[in-house]
């Protein structure tokens, strides 16, 4: 089938690129490739972003928004950090100068917050598709990942935001540290919930907790499984408990892979959060159209 | 030199072999090696040892005792953790079965404690040393490192203690997550003191802290030795919040590397605590020695 993109929405991350072809808001169809930001030079964005849409390019010029780690510093084109408060998207988004004249590329800039220090790239334009489907909607999104952000939304602005290294710290932990002895596939709810309960409620107690993980499988053979759901539920309880000014009290949507984000809404609402899900990769794209949107065609 | 061991005193862990060829309590000679316990088989032991011991040896059989991960179930022989309460040092250390009829090998066996669940190796031999050194010393032993140990001592026996994993999150943090961008060489005291401070009073911060680091270079170019000093006094902080238990009130010798014993003596001090510092070879080697003398000659 031969696919005609309209224009072209990209989620450039720092191990991967996905793009996507559109004809206004429809997907069209989609392609993902390995060369994330981490792994490309200058010189080396254009032709991968090429490799992956060649087949879709209809002659003139397509129009290319693109949102992530594509735009940082090391990336195709720097899109400097938009300080809080301020709407997720800019009025104007940061053209890529000098591409071949068959992509005119867009880069959606990250958001800054001075104090306390934080930025984002890729989660403002979640956000931004969130509201875009939300009108008016005010409250607190959470975005679990490696790096998980929650984000606090009032009057269509992000007001504040805080970024969590629970992901990258539950990888560490889990494949390179002592851990990695005792932690292996598998789920236990329980013992995540056991977890999350003790750190949330004792967030102090989260250092000694750790080894314990192990020491408890030394001692007793703890199931692997049982060992990843409570070093996953000491971590996130741990977040939880740092980030309770967010979430406490407030209307709260998690935007994440699905699995993850359960474990979150389910933590949340246990809390007696008001809590629902969307997808992440949904927001993604309706961010990307919104941005779309705000270049004016 | 000609050295002749009366015996051979053993410092075995993870990553490295460390001999010293005595006579009774003196130190003749020593050396090290990188054939450390993850790095053997069983087969592969004796001969390390032999290999880095064999000029030593005067004829006839020579005692060696050992401790360290070469205890371990993957180390040479076993030697089956001790439950607290109890002793430092057991009154039978464990014989390695069928040696070279050169070395009769012994082991001292590492502690456990059932509830919270812990475990110790080689720590224990420093802290026979330290009693061995202060007859009827009752207090807190704080053995910092990759595993850093709490250790409460009275009437000659080990009461109860706590791992924190302090030294492998560091290392971790610092070379293998997005903060190995922000973190360099050098040291600044009072981004460590700022550090610990903050997460010694309010520990449920420190999840989000971390992230901080590395988004504060981004806005402002942190300079590296900063980042460093403040990451330590972090961890260390929230490590010290959980151990406070342990510290509140009591008599505490820090047993570890020079710079890294002074710091957590520092910060101990500042709470109040009444604190002195002692090497953790001179404590392993003194711990050696009272083990021999356990053995009975």
């Amino acid at each position: 089938m031969n696919v005609q993109a309209e224009w072209i929405a990209v989620d450039w991350g720092t191990s991967r690129l996905r793009a996507f072809a559109m004809a206004g808001d429809r997907v069209l169809a989609n392609a993902t490739s390995e060369q994330g930001m981490s792994k490309l030079n200058k010189a080396e964005f254009e032709p991968a972003l090429l490799a992956l849409t060649r087949d879709w390019l209809v002659g003139g010029t397509t129009d290319v928004i693109a949102c992530g780690m594509v735009g940082a510093r090391q990336g195709w084109v720097e899109a400097p950090y938009r300080a809080v408060p301020t709407p997720a998207l800019a009025e104007k988004i940061i053209p890529v100068p000098d591409t071949d004249a068959q992509l005119r590329v867009h880069v959606v800039p990250g958001l800054k917050q001075v104090k306390p220090a934080d930025v984002m790239r890729g989660e403002e334009t979640q956000v931004a598709g969130f509201l875009s489907r939300h009108p008016n909607w005010d409250g607190v999104l959470c975005l679990p990942g490696t790096h998980t952000k929650w984000v606090h939304v009032s009057a269509d602005e992000v007001v504040s935001f805080r970024t969590f290294m629970t992901g990258e710290l539950f990888a560490l932990l889990s494949e390179q540290s002592v851990l990695q002895h005792s932690v292996g596939d598998g789920w236990d709810d329980a013992a995540f919930r056991a977890g999350l309960d003790l750190s949330l409620s004792r967030p102090q107690t989260l250092a000694a907790e750790l080894f314990a993980i192990r020491a408890s499988d030394l001692l007793e053979a703890t199931p692997a499984a049982l060992a990843r759901a409570r070093l996953s539920g000491l971590l996130i309880g741990a977040e939880l408990a740092a980030s309770r000014p967010y979430w406490l009290g407030q209307q709260i949507t998690v935007i994440g892979e699905t699995a993850l984000s359960n474990l979150y809404a389910e933590a949340l609402k246990a809390q007696g959060c008001f809590t629902s899900v969307a997808d992440c990769q949904d927001m993604t794209l309706a961010g990307l159209i919104a941005a779309r949107n705000l270049l004016g065609n």
